[in-house]
């Protein structure tokens, strides 16, 4: 029989059919692949990307020269720009603003052939710290509500450059679904009186059945009512809204789930593309009571119909119990 | 510059890129195809699918045989199962009930290479009987609170069989996206005393600039802030929240718009796969002074990055004004 399953935060229901539970080797994608030819985000091309806005260089080197380990640039297309008053205004019963915003890109590492999962954890630290430095310089400009950071891996994911890099982009507005996350964490805190995704953490690490991987900071677990097959997220163990206050040591802790996250994932369905995206809480709103911040991580197994997409109704075919299992139980 | 627009239903902001607003021959997309092969829904296979629920045959014959031109049966996989209770059941912080539903396929003619952007208005018409035809049956099983009525055109829009159909999933629960609209044009009734979709169809008749086609019932237009470049919706010109509540001679209006609007759609991007769904009031909420009833549809043009699913944050390279002039421009 299938299932209807509501996700706790949110409240969107999803149809999990257990009858054709898919198997990791059922689903059919494209790898991502690496091709030759010119890449901006290698080591020499700095010239070739706007002025970097952040860089760590171990061992010296000036701005935009080679050397840098992590390397943060604004998007040579941007979706927004920095420039300019944030003007609101009407056209009858329409509202627009223009579009004022950053939109960089963090290169995570300077060796054209890396993936975040072949990563060190050293290595991925380091670009939890640029996230995270690059939040903290952001948060300065007083038109920025919301910072979305993300990553697009492969091709079918939306990646258009392969060299292995995130995204930031920071709004003028709060997008639609953190908005109603918020509501609905908030909805929660105001009835019990706690963090919702602190008690499904409890839950989770009580139950067990969800759960991919565990170390003393974070949890890695696959939701109650996924959108997609193999979805998973990533949380902190003790409570805290925003990424960016974090303890120094939980990013050391997270590179090493994340990485351990990843590697399983490649193990299982083979080197899926795959999308994260970072959930905190806007930036100046006062969220730390109810909110908690974590990843979602998304394979690209399957294509989105339209009326998924449309009417916010999701089937998935994985129940996320036999996704973590299989995760879980991976050799890495 | 960009521009941040706002649905004014949802509330949900979009980027629209004007500065790299994209014309219809840049987009890359797997056109449709037909292979050969046996067909379920061809006549002369009725016994290969679940017995009809409905079929119209000009002349005569019996259930489950050859001779009808639009049939509808139970899907043979079904997400939900008619059968069953609805039984809703906690699990610790989590809810879920049993997938009590209907899951139906609309064949909207017999003829295996046929699309619905080649079928006669009368044939289309047909389709739109047989979608209020459904409608109204299921309207009398307690147990379903939603009807989703849509179609994936195309492998790339989620179709799985290429003779031309669409499907009916019948929920008893009410969508996400379908609940958020819900409360928008709510919200905008609360404060106008107008129905909001009333109100933007004014403005589109008025402003002309987003209209793509037009008859005496109906309007088919590209919405101010639209997720995806070519998104369509097209209306009924007079307020009415229920599709299966339209008058008699609004089927033939739509099916003329509808045959018109695909018909500019193959020509102006060249055969894409797409999605619609119908969008309408829940079947037993008093939604009938606020709500309005439409078809939203959207070409499958682009890969939906993760992070747009994810954020409900969408970047659109084509300003709809722009769409919508090529659309209404083309000879068809």
């Amino acid at each position: 029989m299938p299932e209807l399953r509501k996700d706790p935060i949110v409240g969107r229901w999803v149809i999990i059919s257990t009858e054709r539970g898919k198997r990791p080797s059922e689903f059919e994608f494209t790898q991502p692949t690496l091709k030759t030819g010119f890449c901006p985000f290698c080591p020499g091309n700095e010239a070739k990307t706007p002025a970097e806005v952040l860089a760590y260089r171990k061992n010296g080197g000036g701005p935009n020269s080679a050397g840098w380990h992590v390397r943060v640039v604004p998007n040579k297309y941007p979706a927004l720009k920095v420039e300019g008053e944030l003007n609101r205004e009407g056209d009858g019963v329409y509202d627009k603003m223009n579009g004022v915003g950053a939109h960089e890109v963090i290169i995570e590492s300077p060796l054209h052939a890396d993936t975040l999962s072949r990563l060190s954890h050293g290595q991925i630290e380091e670009v939890l710290w640029a996230y995270r430095d690059r939040i903290i310089d952001l948060k300065k400009d007083a038109r920025i509500r919301y910072i979305l950071i993300f990553k697009n891996h492969g091709e079918a994911a939306g990646a258009t450059l392969e060299h292995t890099h995130s995204q930031l982009i920071a709004l003028p507005i709060i997008p639609k679904r953190v908005a109603e996350e918020l509501d609905g964490a908030l909805e929660y805190y105001n009835f019990k009186e706690r963090c919702v995704f602190c008690d499904i953490i409890r839950q989770e690490v009580m139950q067990g059945i969800r759960v991919v991987s565990e170390n003393r900071d974070f949890i890695a677990m696959t939701p109650y009512a996924p959108k997609s097959p193999f979805e998973i997220w990533i949380l902190p163990k003790v409570h805290e809204s925003n990424f960016e206050n974090a303890q120094k040591h939980h990013y050391e802790s997270l590179s090493m789930i994340f990485s351990d996250v990843l590697k399983r994932l490649d193990k299982v369905l083979n080197y899926p593309p795959y999308n994260f995206i970072l959930h905190a809480a806007p930036i100046r709103d006062a969220a730390s009571q109810y909110y908690h911040w974590h990843f979602e991580l998304i394979p690209k197994l399957t294509k989105v119909a339209g009326f998924e997409w449309g009417s916010g109704f999701y089937i998935n075919s994985t129940p996320p119990e036999e996704a973590a299992k299989f995760l879980r139980e991976a050799k890495v």
